[in-house]
């Protein structure tokens, strides 16, 4: 720290980043990424020409971006913001939204990175706990007095509010931004999108990081009212116009182009994840139902630090949460049936496994 | 702008961003985009391998990318931070370094987005007016006490104070940082990256926006002591871990490596704008002396406004300023050699000069 940094900051914990690199041999099931390559669409898209003029600013409106957002979701374009992945859009929502008076409501174990844009702007936060099944109780949320986040489905428990649930949530939060997190939605989630045409008061972040297989092409959207997607634009434009890179913008208006790949892409893993699920649980394991491209779980007869590092120590990568309440369990993410069929032989390894169980 | 807006944005004024939209028969010489396309190393090295892992995070350290800066200026990979262009770096610096007792010191004239950054995040900023040569005047930044940012080579006057002049504001402000903002150095201007050993107040910041013609890959850098740079990345990870996007990380990388084609290209530019600087002092125009790929130009016989307008309506962008300072001028780009003779044709027509003047 030099001594130059501002007294706001000196004591700010960033939100810690999972290992990255990819090496041969090792099955990374730590991320959420997408176990399929980018769309084909994107690989065409991008060519000599398009590379020659990367010399060129990228479009500041990201108008070819927005239009195919807006054609997919059937929403207008001024309903649309895109964003350097959808961190940028939830660090803009908490920086544009921020009320000295009016707290920001989340669930006390959801997406880490909730707590660390509170402590950027300095945003009063409330952390709200699960109940004990590690479900986010919707009634916790109704009738409150600032700001709501809810992921949903949530991280790291895969588990999924319904609509209905969100919307009794938007009824009793007529004067409070109620900001739903749909960043694993497509893999049996229900999105809150239709509700963006009765509800002003919901904005709904989304990406292309998970079901559109673009985790590197840094691209996520939010959809809601116009008014409240000119406060985020606003907030763009003086923080970072060219927020979005050419090749970006590119590769993301092809990936929404392709529905059939990504249709394709989402049916392959939920099919994984509950083939996988059941699976698991024939070993003993406890499988929270997951709508997302993860599973969370744990097993009575292994700790979950010593499961995830019994694990690493086979090259199989999975997230472990040293907090207490979820210290029982590791996440991990859906690869391929290939990887998952590796990773179900690796546990029977390490629990002791002879057999197959019957099941 | 919504009900849920942060009080403290209500006023806030974004950076009006220039028509970037390109369309053949336009020259367009406002934005300060390089007329040669990418490296070729660039599209080389984006292959379908490349584009098929966009389903994968980009590496939050952007090692690659730091290690060839790192190469290329002989400086430690951790002096080095990289951003989603360098507007990025700025908004971070300026978010990092706030200081509820400092001001923030920078010229009357210069790069927009340092007012609109001091506006969001509450800085309170002190603008020093230029000599009235227009030239910046490096007294006026000796002994000061707070934060100060100097675009070296300025915009819009392509004006540069030498390395020593530098030298001297860092030596009289020991306690204060002083940002330098080299966009436009690799022109004719004197870097200060050599006095980052010197000098733990300085803070440099590049981009490849202008000279490694990649404005929209969207990469900037910083270099400056180990401490500074690990406060920005200290902001970088609390805002947006994963901020430069794969194939930017690769496109950086590649023309930071090509330094045969960077040093031809600016070479290039640099014989372009003084062939066409003599010519426009021939036409009558006064012409600053440009250290940057851009040339601040009047004509007493036509005032700045109604020069870019009747460019425009010859299908040349140029950019003017309505501060009543600099108003009768236009700024405009070095494009290249084929445009600038278009430009010169264009304005004879304009200024109804029949014949070239015989110098």
């Amino acid at each position: 720290m030099s001594r130059f940094i501002s007294k706001k900051y000196e004591n700010l914990e960033p939100h810690t980043t999972e290992e990255h690199i990819h090496q041969k041999k090792t099955i990374r099931l730590n991320t959420n990424e997408s176990p399929y390559p980018a769309s084909s669409f994107v690989y065409r898209s991008i060519d000599q020409f398009e590379i020659d003029n990367l010399r060129l600013y990228s479009d500041p409106e990201a108008g070819k971006l927005i239009k195919s957002i807006s054609e997919n979701f059937g929403v207008n374009e001024n309903q649309i913001a895109v964003g350097n992945g959808s961190d940028e859009i939830l660090a803009f929502a908490f920086m544009a939204f921020q009320n000295e008076n009016k707290k920001f409501y989340f669930p006390e174990v959801s997406y880490e990175s909730y707590s660390v844009y509170s402590d950027v702007f300095g945003i009063n936060k409330k952390e709200i706990p699960l109940a004990p099944d590690l479900k986010i109780n919707p009634e916790d949320y109704f009738n409150l007095d600032g700001t709501i986040v809810i992921a949903n489905p949530n991280t790291p428990t895969g588990l999924a509010l319904t609509a209905c649930e969100i919307e009794e949530i938007l009824r009793t939060n007529r004067n409070n931004l109620v900001i739903i997190d749909e960043a694993y939605v497509d893999f049996g989630g229900e999105s809150c999108v239709p509700l963006v045409e009765k509800f002003d008061n919901l904005l709904v972040i989304q990406t292309f990081s998970k079901s559109r297989n673009l985790a590197g092409a840094r691209v996520g959207f939010a959809i809601a009212n116009d008014e409240i997607i000119a406060d985020l634009n606003r907030i763009k434009f003086s923080f970072n116009p060219y927020n979005i890179s050419r090749l970006s913008i590119i590769a993301g208006t092809a990936a929404m182009k392709d529905k059939d790949y990504f249709k394709k892409c989402i049916n392959e893993i939920k099919r994984t994840r509950e083939r996988f699920s059941k699976e698991m649980q024939s070993l003993g394991f406890t499988v929270l139902e997951s709508k997302a491209n993860f599973v969370f779980v744990r097993n009575d007869s292994i700790q979950g630090e010593d499961y995830g590092k019994a694990l690493q120590d086979k090259n199989i990568w999975v997230k472990h949460y040293p907090d207490s309440l979820i210290k029982d369990y590791v996440r991990i993410t859906i690869g391929t049936a290939e990887q998952m069929d590796i990773f179900i032989k690796t546990t029977k390894d390490i629990l002791g496994i002879e057999e197959p169980s019957e099941n």
